[in-house]
């Protein structure tokens, strides 16, 4: 009752001083720009301090590749979320030994365990724009093709340029689709180790069941640590290794927070889509989520039957029926969100205004009056083209097939000198790829990749004959009809004679010349070179579309950036996976007429939710401290309880998994690791409804105090406050 | 966001006066005892007016017979749920005149349609305490057999006396488990007519998927007139029957609701089970609920499968699907809610405290000692048989087999003088036993009714051997193992070979002896006469198992109010369909940590959750006076809208559907109409989350004026405020 009351007033101070929502996930440079905002919202901080990637508190932040994760300590200690660490957590667990079940506290340096093959942490140092660069390589009067490879050897040009500083990792990304381009350099920590994660029960609390929802109880934290060797320079993996000093690390604030608090969240959002035009949200909403969301329910479904009676494989795919769990969710939220939206309708009044504005001024007009039409004749061409390749995501299905195209394509690029390879398969990507090829002894099993490739072989079967690829239908002697034995018969026998399932095996491959290829008798490496014309035709005619986008998407986006900027419209970049903020308060809302969601779930929820079934099956110590209200500390009064999630309005994507939540002081409060089913439309459309969620920090710390013992890490951070 | 402002405000007023939830559903006669309580809850009435059955607003409160009704206007006019009249409405619908769909008004008297055969109205005029009759009639050292045919007897001879004031229905009702018994004498309206039902997608809207929901957003509503003979008195139905006038109506309050005002229910709750035993329980929930729910649902399939090609069939089960579909969940929301609960533990206290200060008190001890022993032991042998009769409700799935069977049944009793017969089968039963045997016109169909028998038979067979019933399987030759071709095929045979799928058919059974019966080629008759004998034992143990019953549950409630009034408990009946009133107040809950339900739905709501796809089908026309918000006096300024459904802590059950709502001072301001997921486990104990789901008056009129122009009956009732 206390609790009701509390949010009530609560939510009368946030509604009697928030206008809406803060749209937007600024570039670093930008945020002096936001300078008012900032303030009005909260910030204790001077913008200015936000914008240096070398001072506190961006040089903390720090990307793992697809999450976003932060330094905590000044022996690089690393927070990011269960969710982001669940591969690493996964590769050191065994049936006997199930680290995802038990969870996994190092109370010593010795004790902590590599992370997953490939796992990096990277420090972004520099930012440069290289927009010029970029435009001055491509030449007049191209054809598509030649665009899109003049780009790409520039851009390699500047990477390789960038990594002369050896242990940097550099990546040219496109801003505005392709109007900015900025070249990032990151120190790149090739020795990760997993410090502590909870138990499932706890970091992944109510599982696929409540992920995207609100109200959430998700303990989705997890401990890594940076090593460097000796000098202090990225290494590979090796005993020998010391923990990496960061320059910055973040410190905690357990003081608590309350509704309307200003947060604001740092990291590494993947990707957005608000600058699309609509023909594309059409295709995208009619054709491509349904169908991929179809074909990865089919994927789950064979997988699940495949691995119900073997323990080991259950370890090996949970990590990717994870994945696949969250994106299929994901685009039902996507096609659910779209349904009850009027995004087409909002979408073709911009068009049409936009055109309008363009007609009414002869300069305008004369710069963009045919990019509309050639920019959309141009979209219908890549839309074709998308649906005439569902048939390679068919096909394509088999890890062990995908290993032998990529070994051939490597035999093929070795031809070459090295600058003038195909990115992916250069000198510097070679680590990666053999660590790639080293993962499948954590996630791979022969029974299970067969079973998904014999379903998806059928699928193909189904599409029309003008789809169907001779090359394969020769190899597999694939009718008109599909005949399920005769197929099984035959991947029956490649599985049992490939070598490809044995890493060694497949490490030797990467040594190979294309003749050893061609001579080959593995029937997955044989199918590999019999299909490479037909693959490499289809990344010709990608590429030939993706270079004539190149040229006519900036001219789109600059008029509509001009068109917007009229209009006092925020302009920011889509997320493109590069470092960003987005700033706002803690509140909760309506998701439905006659219902509120309040901003903070608390312990009581836990013991309401816990029925001892996966994913509802907290730990027995974790309930009775719930139950003899155990808070030390971390007691809320305002909630009689422990905070354990709270939702936020901030502007989030995939990608911010992992990031810091910080205060208006910029101390560490949270972790972003969700958004509620409402939000997950906002990748196309941003809505007063758009909410974040976040675990709090005080939750953490209650775990690791009272239920896992974790004394050592909570004396290694700084944490401040009551 | 108004409306959030004006939510939070006023849940904290809510929170400030109110301590908790009034248990209770109270008999009018205790009123007066809790003149605090109620004063201090806010009514403005004297208590005492409430305990005269033929006073305003008592006398306005009617019963429908499973449903609850009131008079709303000076000529007879009633107003219940839209899903207490749901039967009347599909009874004069066909496919071409689909009323359940279009909805029904009539703009004059001579436009009312009959209800559904055997609808009736049911005014309480007299309430008189019996006890002692009943008490008188029991002898010393009789069977269990025997005293249930004794209070059966004397039930008989009351009901008789009672009945001889012409135009009268009257019952003797159990109170407190046989403790006290009560005379209740009705005047019963035979003739009653459909006025006006809106079209389904306001009056079920959100359908089956919404049922027990909240956010709801359903116009649950629907008028019927009582129309009596020229001198006033109950008649059936002619052309020159009038509009029967009312001792008294209700009047409306249009001025719109707040939170935490006062409300009140009248109305006729059915059946509660808040004083049961521990293996009452455990017997209910951990077989009982389950297995029915399970029957349910296999019924439900099997009808679905079999109507979805015909519109007709579909019309004529779509009363019985709603009812099945309402119990299916109802029963799964009780399991739920009583996972969840520790009702077990808390019963268990209950039975040791009662025990233990029986113990302490010699005669307490004398008393009571035994009482415990002897119902645990009777319980356990009424649950046995119980199970045992499982297969007599898989047996009794067809609608044509039961006729068959209370055909014969009423040729038996015929044979005994009017007062010794079976209630059900004595004279004043007989035009409720025509209007059933009618009633199969409009909703039966051959094919569903054999489809589900089918189904239920192979049910049958997979009984343990000791259950199965020799007349049955001689019948059907069925072996052990279920040969569906064979079962089918007799029963094509059955069905083409009978009868009474005929009415005429079936109402001329109604005066045959018992020998035409045992003569007669009708495949139907044949088997309840060969399948007499069994079902007459087994309702023989029944009644030998409820006549004990009767003799020792008195003394369990005797103890336990002795009990629970040392303890200042609140005493009250159990529902057992007879008059009662719960009164408490508008307010939201949180039905779980983290989320919070508002206690008033507003017309966005109508909007968001259309989709055009039934039941979730708002009129187009409904949608656009929305769009426009058009709300006219109906305007909730607080709600920046017009209200359309409300929440309260009120404590009703079934049976209690139509009630009316009433304000403090008695106006008429909404109708009972569900409850939410939380409230279904309530029949066993109320807490702190129970809560009614009421439509408000607003919303009725708001449709009735705007959508359905039903000015006629709008200028008909009193209607005041604003």
């Amino acid at each position: 009752m206390k609790k009701v009351i509390f949010y009530c007033l609560l939510t009368l101070l946030i509604l009697g001083n928030q206008a809406h929502a803060v749209e937007g996930m600024w570039q670093p440079q930008q945020l002096p720009e936001l300078e008012e905002q900032l303030k009005k919202s909260g910030l204790q901080l001077n913008p200015n301090t936000l914008t240096k990637l070398t001072s506190h508190p961006m040089a903390a932040v720090i990307s793992l590749g697809g999450c976003t994760a932060s330094f905590v300590s000044p022996a690089g200690l690393v927070l990011t979320n269960h969710h982001c660490a669940y591969g690493s957590i996964q590769y050191n667990s065994k049936p006997s030994k199930n680290l995802l079940e038990k969870g996994f506290l190092a109370r010593k340096l010795g004790e902590e365990l590599p992370a997953s093959p490939g796992s990096r942490i990277y420090v972004t140092v520099a930012v440069n724009n290289v927009t010029s660069d970029i435009n001055q390589s491509v030449g007049k009067n191209q054809t598509g093709f030649e665009r899109y490879q003049a780009i790409s050897n520039q851009k390699k040009e500047l990477v390789r340029q960038c990594e002369l500083d050896k242990g940097h990792r550099c990546h040219v990304h496109s801003f505005y689709q392709g109007l900015e381009y900025y070249l990032i350099k990151q120190l790149e920590i090739r020795d990760v180790r997993l410090v502590y994660a909870p138990a499932e029960s706890i970091g992944k609390f109510g599982g696929d069941i409540d992920n995207w929802k609100w109200p959430r109880h998700t303990g989705d934290f997890t401990f890594y640590r940076a090593y460097v060797d000796k000098n202090g320079r990225p290494a590979d993996y090796s005993p020998d290794n010391v923990p990496y000093r960061p320059q910055h690390y973040l410190k905690i604030s357990r003081a608590g927070l309350k509704p309307n608090d200003y947060v604001m969240v740092l990291g590494y959002p993947g990707r957005t889509n608000r600058y699309r035009l609509v023909t594309e949200v059409k295709h995208t909403f009619n054709w491509s989520y349904p169908t991929r969301r179809k074909m990865y329910i089919t994927w789950i479904e064979t997988i699940n039957q495949t691995i119900s009676n073997n323990q080991d494989a259950k370890i090996k795919y949970a990590g990717r029926l994870s994945s696949l769990n969250n994106a299929a969710k994901n685009f039902q939220g996507m096609l659910d969100g779209f349904a009850r939206s009027n995004l087409i309708e909002r979408k073709r009044k911009v068009e049409l205004n936009l055109q309008k504005w363009i007609q009414s001024n002869d300069k305008l007009s004369d710069r963009y009056q045919t990019t509309f039409t050639n920019l959309k004749a141009l979209i219908a061409r890549q839309q074709a083209n998308q649906k005439q390749n569902l048939r390679l995501s068919y096909l394509s299905k088999s890890d062990l097939f995908n290993v032998a195209r990529r070994l051939y394509r490597l035999s093929q690029e070795k031809q070459k000198p090295d600058p003038k390879r195909e990115p992916g398969y250069q000198q510097r990507d070679l680590t990666r790829f053999q660590q790639s090829l080293r993962r499948l002894e954590r996630n791979f099993d022969r029974e299970v990749d067969k079973a998904v490739w014999l379903k998806f072989i059928e699928e193909y079967t189904k599409l029309p004959s003008n789809q169907r690829i001779l090359a394969f239908d020769k190899f597999f002697g694939l009718g008109s009809k599909f005949d399920r034995q005769q197929v099984k018969t035959k991947l029956d026998t490649m599985y049992q004679k490939t070598s490809l399932t044995k890493s060694a095996a497949r490490l030797k491959w990467m040594d190979a010349d294309p003749k050893a290829f061609t001579t080959s008798d593995d029937p997955f490496i044989k199918l590999a070179v019999a299909m490479f014309d037909a693959y490499m035709a289809v990344e010709k005619e990608s590429k030939e579309i993706e270079g004539s986008l190149q040229q006519l998407r900036p001219l789109y986006m600059e008029a509509l950036i001009a068109y917007y900027r009229q209009q006092g419209k925020p302009i920011y970049a889509d997320a493109n996976s590069t470092l960003r903020v987005t700033f706002g308060r803690i509140r909760g809302y309506s998701p439905a007429d006659g219902s509120f969601y309040q901003p903070f779930t608390t312990l009581r929820g836990i013991t309401e939710k816990h029925t001892g079934t996966k994913p509802f099956n907290s730990p027995k110590k974790q309930l009775e401290l719930i139950k003899e209200k155990k808070y030390g500390r971390y007691y809320n009064s305002d909630l009689d309880s422990v905070a354990v999630n709270f939702l936020s309005d901030l502007d989030i994507t995939g990608g911010n998994s992992g990031s810091p939540t910080l205060n208006s002081k910029g101390e560490l409060v949270g972790l972003a690791f969700d958004g509620t089913y409402e939000t997950i439309i906002s990748n196309w459309e941003f809505s007063k409804n758009t909410s974040a969620i976040h675990v709090d920090i005080t939750y953490m710390l209650w775990v690791m105090k009272y239920l896992d013992n974790a004394s050592n890490l909570l004396e290694e951070m700084t944490i401040e406050g009551k």
